[in-house]
């Protein structure tokens, strides 16, 4: 099937409309209309109709989508359908609550690998995968066909890391460290800045605060 | 000073200029321009002056913009000039990696209770912070000032514990818990959903590699 361009903030919208799918599909129901979906997830029927016409005609007039299909479809575009694996780059707690997703094993995302400069962690495991030097990332690399690394250490060290993935040709980073990696377009980056999604939050948070406030002057 | 509704497209952006503009402070660097910022962050320079735009003349034509003033100003905007009292939900290896970022703290965002379902954690300490039953959160959050709540436990029970942080009047959620919280408006929502961030990340990759593909294949 050719497939148009779609923008990111579309394929954004996607991995939603899987997990919305999959609980539909986990609950038993087999079809659904865009006006039931659009109640469920919030977002307009309209907006899902555009969605979901970037992937060719899974909707049908007065029947609805087809949860089922609907869900394998977008797996399929999602990647879903193939293994990937990763090798973890910092075993630190954020890096070993990553390693304990049973989600990402289940949607086949593999760790094969775990590398940490701090030699005392050198040979230990954990879920029974060694931890290694940093010195090894390379040919580790090479040798186990790994996708996506997934970088959770500190800033300082991320950008040297991402040189030496890009050196031996990763596909992918997950970027947890608070610094924007300077990579090829062929490496795609992924970036997870918790800092910036709180702040986020906190200014939403005195906004409101600050607009009540006033409404609660206006109101006086 | 009198401001317009921003976009969250903006406010998004803001915490990545507060920390460029944090990098350049502590380099020792007074004034930047457009320009100059646009290429360090790799935008136009245009956005940057439109963005910055919303927040009341920071720029002076053939000056640029004052870094120290800007940093300060953007601080003020996403509320880091006061401080924010904090309580993690879950207290596995995500909630303590978010204890361990010192970054937070130094922000403002300050952790005061931790709660667990786990008896065994109870009355035991992360950072010095005694882990709690949840059945003491509400009265918690009402005597400590308790701005925000970090949600880091499984989606099954994270529906219900946002219901009870509703009834106790929290202002903000920060949700790592792999379910949309339906709250009220009242309620700020930032949702970390890291399962959609590495599907997103698999598209990109795969769609990446299917071109490259399709080009070598169209120059056989």
């Amino acid at each position: 099937m050719e497939r148009k361009e779609i923008s990111q903030a579309v394929i954004g919208r996607l991995p939603r409309y899987y997990r919305y799918l999959g609980e539909l599909r986990d609950e038993g129901v087999e079809r659904i209309s865009s006006q039931e979906l659009s109640r469920k997830m919030q977002v307009t029927a309209s907006q899902i109709r555009q969605d979901l016409n970037h992937f060719g005609g899974f909707g049908q007039q007065g029947y609805g989508y087809n949860v089922e299909y609907l869900y394998v479809e977008i797996a399929k575009i999602l990647g879903l359908d193939k293994e990937h694996y990763l090798i973890l780059i910092g075993a630190g707690n954020l890096g070993q609550a990553l390693l304990n997703y049973n989600n990402f094993a289940r949607r086949g995302f593999i760790f094969k690998g775990i590398f940490d400069k701090n030699p005392e962690l050198h040979g230990t495991k954990i879920r029974d995968i060694e931890i290694r030097p940093m010195e090894e990332i390379s040919n580790f690399v090479k040798d186990n066909n790994i996708d996506i690394a997934v970088l959770t250490i500190p800033k300082n060290g991320a950008i040297k890391v991402a040189e030496t993935l890009v050196a031996c040709n990763i596909k992918a980073i997950w970027n947890f460290a608070h610094v924007d990696l300077n990579v090829p377009e062929s490496v795609q980056v992924e970036n997870v800045h918790l800092s910036d999604s709180l702040m986020k939050l906190s200014y939403n948070s005195s906004r409101y605060q600050g607009m009540k406030n006033e409404g609660q002057k206006a109101g006086d």
